[in-house]
């Protein structure tokens, strides 16, 4: 599917990592306010995707809920752990009527990298590139990270929808709040509902058609000894430096002594989620 | 005690809450290379305080550690939390011998919030403001932080050792690395074993008998309601200004709609662990 005539359903979610505690408060205060989620062409549900790593404060009790989602997983009934079971229910509860199943989920998430505002697409069909389009138009700083040439499954959450969105905000640390990112992301949740409502209506205006991607291009990780422990941390001339232009040569990690260790590719890369604690361990 | 003539045992601390990573590698560098941390006229030794909450990346497993070690807690022995058992084995390893104990404690941490390289003093005796006026003369960028009149029981790990230091430094989020406040960390460590070593040899140079000092007031808890659930966040105002002047009526506090709390002090004060995950909960 590369279109979509009418949005029905759209379902926004928050907490599908207990730690990331923007997307929790943006959903509880959705709860006491559903006027503020409320379009008058379709209906939003809303979502604390999970709730025992929310009251726990950690990123997931027994295994990432956002790789939990795979359909291989969701029909094997011999998989136990809390994510597994909850995952099952997330499904039913987003698909519990193959007739009006959710059309757009929209998973609020945060880093602790220096994402800004970044809007992750996993495939770029028409519909997902037209919103990408429009969401960008109305915030100039917003990043689209396409990640639909990574070789990923379909295992996030928002993979249960027709069109899944994911907004990574940051940096912020796992467990806080902060204050400006908490409003800029319920500002995008905003634009990007106007701008479903103005597609049911055919209204859209797009004034440019071009669109900034980042695509996935490889993952990188941290030097390791042969144990698998790290040898080094990224380098303070990247540190923060999400989207920036890294150069073949440019300095990537210093070990614990000091040393640096270059980006030994062979073109100008643009890296993203760089020091993402999750990516870390 | 106000004073030592001689500093004979060092013993330099990291891990104490397990998801504060600088403190923990660097433990891990100064056991591969003991050198860097040895002094001629008295003994360093490392300790890596909670290593199962540092495997699981966790503050702590079932309490707080740095909250652990109050005599009347360290001597009963129906206390039988992971934490607690650790404190008991703590003590024991930095007193195991009256006649020997530890000197001083350097306990290392790291924070969410906007530290810089701060220096934690429990106390205001000759001892500990000498070792801090001379760290601040070398590096004019160190806060140095006084508790001495929180009211605090002598309850962290460092209150082992008759002199105890805290550094704290930040921001950073939990569990990842930052190397450029990595680097600066061991520096500190470094000039504070150098200041140590000319103490005991009577050789200490203190150009400037001046020293900044931020003493504690009060804590700011969040705004909550009756549930105790939080109602706001940190104001952008104030997000990451630690240490700057906060005057009466300046903005504290934003709600989850906007609206912004101000602070009723009647007099300036600065405001100093602003936003720290563990204290937001």
């Amino acid at each position: 599917m590369s279109d979509l005539n009418t949005v029905n359903r759209v379902a926004i979610v928050g907490g599908t990592h207990g730690n990331e505690r923007i997307g929790v408060q943006l959903i509880k205060k959705f709860e006491l306010r559903p006027d503020y989620i409320q379009r008058s062409s379709f209906s939003t549900q809303i979502l604390l995707a999970n709730p025992h790593a929310v009251a726990a404060g950690v990123r997931h009790i027994d295994r990432d809920l956002n790789r939990s989602f795979e359909r291989d997983r969701l029909q094997n009934q011999t998989l136990e752990s809390y994510e597994d079971r909850r995952a099952k229910e997330i499904s039913q509860i987003i698909n519990s009527d193959s007739n009006a199943s959710v059309d757009v989920i929209l998973d609020m998430h945060s880093t602790t990298s220096n994402a800004g505002l970044t809007l992750i697409i996993d495939e770029e069909n028409t519909f997902t590139l037209r919103l990408a389009a429009y969401l960008q138009q109305i915030h100039s700083s917003v990043k689209v990270y396409s990640t639909s040439h990574s070789g990923r499954e379909q295992d996030a959450l928002r993979s249960l929808a027709k069109f899944g969105f994911c907004l990574e905000v940051g940096p912020i640390a796992q467990n806080v709040l902060n204050a400006d990112l908490f409003q800029k992301t319920e500002i995008l949740i905003h634009t990007i509902l106007d701008y479903l409502e103005q597609h049911n209506r055919k209204e859209v205006i797009l004034l440019n058609r071009s669109l900034t991607l980042y695509r996935y291009l490889e993952a990188i990780d941290y030097p390791r000894n042969e144990h698998g422990d790290i040898q080094g941390m990224i380098h303070p001339q990247l540190q923060f430096r999400d989207y920036e232009a890294l150069h073949p040569g440019d300095a990537m990690f210093v070990t614990f002594d000091g040393g640096a260790i270059k980006y030994s590719g062979t073109a100008v890369a643009y890296p993203v989620f760089i020091n993402e604690a999750a990516y870390s361990g």
